[in-house]
């Protein structure tokens, strides 16, 4: 029998809704999930099974039960959550506790979720050096970064949802490494408040789940607008761009294949496929992304800066701007961005729905590095929505995500195709793996 | 003999360092102030004397000084602070403590600030609804809001320096109405971690103070490029364009006045004072500034939404999109406010400062509601430093400031020019007051 916390967040609402199943049987099996495989895995930065349980209890005892009723969700650990440690990965949060919920968590609790722990993040969920998370598919590689901990736990079973937040990749990298749904909202369409900072302009928070329909859920306790945009039905007739993006040297052979069958795939469904080569002016986008995150930084880290005589030396760099950026170079950035932006939602308007690759490849070796967000920063700084779509697999055996896009405020559309190309995925004649 | 809360910031603080004062001394004068004149000003939102002294001990025995040792700040009580409630003006959060500090507070407390207590607010610091202050100048009157407690506080000498916010016209316009010094620095180079958010293109950390020495001194602690931009060391020979801005019909004779006062000025002392008439692009900044705080504040308010069910109806009316904008508008308004930014950088350029309105006249009379932001959206969207110097009256004998801005991350000339501003008014031959 399928045990709950192998269930999706739809299935377990709907059993709790139905009472066949109670937030305390989910609460145990979660438990004992976590208890098992967590010590390999080290998804989870604090998890306490008696908290957990005595909030499966005040859960039951709501009569009015919510969209998430009951729904476990591992909470990156540089949001705030009123009843555990934030800790950022840092010394000087150790055994901090904030005594408010983030925006985001308390949206989630009043749509009944079980807030089930926090998960790994790297520090200040700002840097590319691993914390001790590591892949569940394969012990020995990276499950990606920053939001390490939510995509390991989520496709382990060891929650159902999870948060994280994505500044350069750190939301569609992991679960592109991990092999699950990975979501990165149009920016500020879901509050960051109460979430660490690092650069206003790209910070959005991060959304996990096994299936696409979950990440629907999700929209839907978010308020997400639903009227705006038409949703694909089917894949036929679908005009969908190709982007390789202006990194696609960087791409691995991993990367190339999953492109390639993905288009194959839709051609096959009925889409027409077509190459999208950007105007010269995103060439330089990547540039651009970093001078903003290396100006925005310096502010975002600045109390740390003067509290913490021993801050890492890469945020120390950073808040004194060793780099040596110009406020003319931050104005030039901020310009090129919005440049950008604005030629994006025209190119965007030609087409359904763009297809660009989520990672350069499959998860590398070793924990000490996250991998590589070259292709996620620039959809990052023009803020739209991306949706990674699992079940494609590389050569040595691990996931290779492939990313859905649009304009703005296109989340649903883009959740939408990602659970078409998550069907056509699956059902395909000889699958990879 | 002054008393010390009547001192400024650097003053305060170079007496504590010589050992001329203790921070003691400060927080007992403080309190003696406060007690005496609070009932009525009914500037703060939380003041608890025995906390006052005990954080005043703690400085004292703290043996390397900051450069803000013992200076009293008033925070705006939408901002976290870890040993007092943050109540946002809203029944949800009437006792609500965070216990974790808010990044601009982190900053402050690491220079030896004195936080003196929590300052009121408008509901959310997002409503033209008075709070209980008072014009400190005159009891009847608005002291403007959001940030009206913070501004009530500094200008009637019960906090040294004061933090407020600004997501349209919240610090400026206060700034105006009280007769002092206030800061809207650009965008995002204070850090807004740990502030409510309402709109994140548009909300900015506000300063108050009663001299623009001490804004310098906020300056140097929140690490404010000081080597990029030249400062000027006098007005004679600066170029300075006056802009009356897109809503200039809205200036009552007051406003009319100050301007045209601060022109001659200007020109007495030797600056080339240039009208200023904005491009067409810029009459419509002021909608583009109503449906980007619109569609912001649809998902900044959601939480509150789903856990009050009696929330107030313009919080509801947002999260709900009653005012039925589209995802198009949306997009459109952010293209028009980025097009606009890269405007003002050029134009901008062609001047050392320019020259606006603070405010639409006096402060109006009644606690009602707190004035018009008109004169301050478009620089909120802009996104550039705008400081507020006080010292011209209007013909009610109340103040009516002016502000001047610049270019993104020219704060320090643009508070330079108010001190040399502020300088040229006192010592004008015939003061209007």
């Amino acid at each position: 029998m399928t045990q709950p916390h192998e269930l999706d967040a739809s299935t377990l609402a709907a059993r709790v809704r139905s009472g066949a199943l109670s937030v305390a049987d989910i609460a145990e099996a979660l438990i004992e999930r976590v208890t098992a495989r967590d010590p390999e895995v080290r998804a989870y930065a604090y998890f306490d099974p008696d908290l957990v349980r005595d909030r499966a209890r005040l859960l039951d005892s709501v009569p009015r039960k919510g969209p998430l009723h009951g729904v476990p969700v591992g909470v990156k650990d540089v949001i705030l959550t009123y009843d555990m440690p934030t800790g950022y990965n840092t010394p000087r949060y150790a055994h901090s506790r904030a005594s408010i919920d983030a925006a985001c968590v308390d949206t989630l609790r009043a749509a009944g979720a079980l807030i089930a722990g926090k998960t790994v993040t790297t520090e200040f969920a700002a840097t590319n050096r691993g914390g001790p998370t590591r892949n569940p598919l394969r012990l020995g590689h990276t499950p990606g970064g920053s939001s390490s901990g939510s995509a390991a736990a989520v496709a382990d079973w060891q929650a159902t949802l999870g948060l994280g937040t994505q500044t350069g990749g750190s939301t569609i990298r992991p679960a592109s490494f991990c092999g699950i749904y990975g979501w990165k909202p149009t920016w500020n369409s879901i509050s960051r408040e109460g979430l660490k900072m690092y650069s206003a302009t790209c910070d959005t928070l991060g959304l996990y789940a096994r299936s696409a329909a979950d990440l629907e859920l999700l929209a839907d306790v978010f308020a997400i607008d639903a009227a705006e945009t038409p949703v694909p039905a089917s894949i036929g007739g679908l005009r969908i761009a190709l982007c390789r993006s202006p990194v696609w040297s960087k791409a691995l052979p991993a990367t190339q294949a999953a492109m390639a069958e993905a288009t194959a795939l839709l051609r096959a469904a009925g889409a027409e496929v077509v190459d999208l080569d950007l105007p010269e002016a995103f060439d330089t986008i990547h540039e651009s992304h970093r001078i903003i995150l290396r100006r925005e930084g310096r502010s975002a880290f600045l109390n740390e800066y003067r509290q913490t005589p021993d801050l890492d030396e890469e945020f120390k760099a950073t808040v004194e701007n060793r780099a040596g950026y110009t406020a003319e170079q931050a104005r030039a950035a901020y310009r090129h961005a919005d440049l950008c932006r604005a030629m994006w939602d025209d190119i965007a308007s030609g087409y359904d729905l763009v297809l660009t690759p989520s990672a350069t490849g499959e998860a590398p070796l070793g924990q000490d590095l996250t991998g590589d967000a070259s292709f996620n920063s620039m959809w990052t700084l023009l803020q739209v929505p991306v949706v990674n779509v699992p079940g494609l697999v590389g050569p040595s055996g691990l996931p290779v995500g492939i990313s859905f896009t649009a304009r703005r405020y296109e989340d649903r559309k883009v959740i939408a195709m990602a659970e078409l190309m998550g069907r056509l995925i699956a059902g395909r004649p000889a699958a990879a793996a």
